[in-house]
């Protein structure tokens, strides 16, 4: 095709993706067209003629990854499907209507859509987890592409992700900010200095590329540019109008987030040429080989013997590299933490499969759910306090339907010496209020070395939370676990102690202490709250006359709330319940003094058990 | 003092800070003796040249602000309180021991300490704070100083802090980096290449200034010639080695985190020259006149007509803009969603006390709460779903004790088109779950403009849930209303529904209809989700056969947990309980639509008390 005719082509196109952006929007009587407009001409250029993505195929393996980190920018990324004809008519104009899968920000219930976007700030981070796959793992040459908005760059996420993928040399992804200066409410903190985002990205060690992001022969040199340099990632820095190419709305203020009504669309359209059913499909991928599928060996699992003193965290390490030795397909996600939280026992053993976010617990997690976009099984792990810094990224994964390996370390006050901003306190708050969530509290080393290959086999969000401290090992190898079981661990009908990891040690202390004294109390492991094993605790309820649950960890979403809501969802009450949690600010100490300090030692149990 | 005596003191001194961080840790048999001693150097010279800090008068209001992002390294910042003779020996010997406020890290139990850290890259988002306060407030001339290591150079909320700190212009800021090249496991990700990191601070409007942080001259000049520079915030990029001044430790892999044995100190020490005693007091700090006084006006908040409908969210707008006319010690913080949260409402009207953070959110948690430090009092406000940005920040300011006003508009999947990207359904669990929260949710106008005030008034970290939808007004202004309160909006004794916010007007509809048919049902407004009204709800129970709990928030940790966990701790349970709560990936579409489709609405609730 002469160029002349290409030209012509992606400016039709472009003109088509803001036409569409604005009637699916002015259709739904509300969303962003403005926003994707002034990325439409690179999209144009980019679909036309360097995308390489089969839209009737989107599990190729060599597809490329377009992740727009912009979400509310959607309606330009559904019209871009329209324009391959890869949706109806129909689908495009169904936008953010109940039922349609084009919502108000893409999700992954589009197949095209790798991550669900609409938090700022994210979008990269994945899109480094996907490159990361494709250079250090997948050897395929797909390429990643991620469209920014200038306004998601206040984002720090966006300078953990930054800094990854340099470190990582992935000139496999190719970052596109959309510059656009007007955020939501008015001007962005940078405004139209381009050099200003030119200094952050090479400062994080990216290429950068400026371009004229209305011209698409300047458009085109760039990403001609962006695909041909190598050693790093590039950063196509786009100086563009918000709502571009349509007089009355191309840089103009107070666009942000409105749709146009019937007749501003109508006059919109009408200086747009009315665009319309011009298709334009991107190239197809090479045919490229996968990385070949190594069989599983056989899953070797630490053996611990009864009695023996094993961290939690210990063998969660242990396990990992089990696992690791077992499965290919495993990957572990560190944030420079793996000599405490023993992700470095895997690191060691399988160095090609283990990815350094250094302290960045955000690019931590978008790694993984960047490796999980092309079917990696990745587990990270981190101080389970730490994983707060993540909340957004994790809430965000299971609106993805991602799956996640999540293992939290060092939770609770029985940390010790190093104070309350190490105590994971809410983590088990935080992570039962995520969609589809899995939460494990195992109480020894054999049954959190168990639940490692479940955790691998879970979807969704999954997260275990490990104990510091040295416990002694309780079951053999072998003992049956299961999402959603316990371990009735002494019998009683006096009381029911319900328990996990650390607590669970002090309610066997207590229940051999009051056994002697003739009190037969129930000690249940709780190891796995979400789900929860409902039919022993109702039956606990019915046989025994007092509860007392305790844990480590705030009075407020924790062990009781959750044992608590499925007893009551099942129309049963304890007849008296007593609840040992932290209920004031902890200090540093020794673990034995803070159990004792804060109400969660036998002590404290053998209490309430005699209250 | 001539010069030379002047470099032996600075010496002496920075031996003596290295000495007593091995000390404290032997003696603790924990802790981070290296990651101090790095800067110890740096430390000294500030210390007695340039600090001007009264340590009998800590709230001294021109007092320098000393913040130790690295908390970990805080057995150099207990040796600086000992050098200055503030503590006693006694007291640094305690380090890390139950009972004693120097903690592993450093809490503002200790008066000099402005704000817990360790969780890094915290530190200086809360200094900007102070130094906006100094600035833009108080219009006084301290100065704030912040210690980061070079692993925390990581983390993202860094970078936030960077953009906001020179968008303020804050020449009173001087950040000091401890480039000791070693983080937790190993090398850190840039090393010592000092370079890269002056781009990085230089590409966010920093002015940076390299020194030799182990030659006390060089870092002389270096403190002279930042406290000298105007126009922009300062970076000193002191290039160090872990464990610097005993060669045993410098630079030597595998110290992260280790006291020394008493061996081990005994060589440390004896290379140090014993050094033990001196004592080097700051200069003190200016006697300048603070920000003056000014009297409180009468508060005059909005007044609603009842059946008027308005959203919740703009309620709170007009609210703050009203606090803000009555109280001059009011302030707020954005992060460039002011319009959706009207947040400008108070932004229009007071502009110099309104700061924006842009798309921010760890940032604006951190400049609310340095602001707090200087006795502000700051209201954050940004959709309720992005708290989850900032969750290590909140969590961290409750280990602070800091007083935060947060309020989270949008709440639940009532938004509608946007989806659920947008949809905060955490946030009630994730707030619950701080030590010493307050969570509100009010459900009309009039009660979350009364609230304002409250939350003004209110230590720790307090909440509002806000709904983006308009609703009726269904109380006349003057209602009391109070923490820990609710209202019972409908009377009866055939069942209780406890709702808050936008299921609020469900249950109201379903009340209605319900009583139409004969059926009467008691309705509880819980505004006060934590304080939780347990008198009016154990009432319910006692009185009513059945209790549903409608709520607009994922099943766990809401309301339904809050108010089962008050009633069985008061030995209550009811008779029977329904929970209608969002226990699906909800999508894009209208309000009434979702209220349906996952069973909140009035319908859903008539069916709860029919069943």
């Amino acid at each position: 095709m002469p160029e002349s005719q290409t030209v012509l082509l992606w400016k039709n196109l472009a003109a088509q993706l803001r036409a569409d952006s604005i009637r699916c929007t002015t259709a739904a009587g509300s969303g962003h067209p403005t926003s994707g407009m002034s990325i439409a001409d690179v999209m144009a250029v980019l679909q036309a003629s360097y995308l390489r993505y089969d839209y009737a195929n989107p599990n190729h393996p060599s597809n490329d990854h377009l992740i727009f980190s912009k979400g509310h920018a959607c309606p330009v990324l559904y019209a871009m499907y329209r324009a391959a004809d890869a949706i109806s008519e129909e689908d495009l104009l169904s936008v953010r209507k109940y039922g349609s899968i084009y919502e108000g920000h893409p999700t992954p219930l589009i197949p095209h859509v790798d991550a669900a976007t609409g938090s700022l700030g994210q979008g990269l981070g994945i899109a480094v987890g996907v490159a990361i796959a494709a250079r250090k793992i997948e050897k395929l040459s797909y390429r990643t592409w991620c469209v920014l908005g200038d306004s998601e760059m206040a984002e720090g996420s966006v300078y953990e992700a930054m800094a990854v993928a340099s470190q990582e040399g992935l000139d496999n992804l190719i970052a596109i900010l959309d510059i656009n200066k007007l955020g939501q409410r008015g001007e962005t903190a940078l405004g139209h200095d381009i050099s200003k985002y030119r200094a952050r990205v090479e400062a994080f060690g990216w290429h950068a590329i400026e371009v004229d992001g209305h011209c698409v022969e300047a458009i085109n040199d760039a990403l001609a540019a962006a695909v041909a340099h190598t050693g790093s990632p590039v950063a196509i820095l786009a100086k563009t109008e918000k709502g571009g190419g349509v007089s009355f709305l191309s840089g103009a203020p107070g666009w942000h987030g409105k749709a146009l009504s019937a007749s501003d669309a109508e006059k919109a359209l009408a200086e747009l040429g009315n665009p319309s059913g011009l298709i334009v499909k991107p190239q197809l991928p090479p045919d490229e080989q996968g990385e070949a599928v190594v069989a599983d060996q056989p899953l070797n699992l630490p053996d611990y013997a009864v009695g023996q003193s094993v961290a939690v965290r210990k063998a969660f390490g242990d396990a990992l590299a089990a696992l690791g030795a077992s499965r290919a397909n495993c990957f572990a996600v560190d944030a420079e933490v793996g000599n405490s939280t023993y992700l470095e026992f895997f690191g060691k053993a399988f160095p090609e499969r283990h990815f350094q976010c250094y302290i960045a617990e955000q690019i931590m997690v978008g790694v993984a759910q960047g490796l999980d976009v092309q079917g990696k099984v990745a587990f990270a792990a981190t101080f389970a306090a730490f994983f707060c810094r993540a909340y957004d990224q994790i809430r965000m994964a299971a609106v993805s339907r991602a799956s996640l390996r999540l293992v939290g370390t060092h939770a609770g006050v029985s940390i010790g010496e190093d104070g309350p901003s190490q105590m994971a306190l809410e983590d088990i708050a935080m992570m039962r209020s995520v969609f589809g969530s899995t939460v494990l509290y195992p109480s020894d080393a054999t049954t959190a070395a168990a639940l490692i290959p479940l955790m691998a086999d879970t979807e969704g969000i999954s997260y275990m939370r490990a104990t510091r401290e040295a416990t002694p090992v309780l079951y053999p190898k072998g003992t049956e676990v299961k999402l959603g079981g316990s371990y009735t661990v002494r019998e009683g009908n006096d009381a029911t102690i319900v328990a996990a990891g650390i607590t669970l040690h002090e309610a066997l202390k207590a229940a051999d202490t009051l056994a002697a004294e003739g009190v037969h109390v129930r000690v249940i492991d709780l190891y796995s709250v979400k789900p929860i094993d409902t039919d022993v605790l109702l039956k606990a309820v019915r046989e025994t006359p007092l509860m007392v649950v305790a844990e480590d960890h705030w009075v407020e979403g924790g062990i009781a709330d959750a044992v608590l809501a499925t007893l009551t969802a099942n129309g049963v009450a304890p007849k008296r319940f007593a609840h040992l949690a932290i209920r004031e600010m902890p200090q540093s100490g020794k673990t034995a003094e803070l159990l004792a300090a804060y109400g969660i030692d036998a002590a404290a149990i053998i209490k309430a058990v005699k209250a």
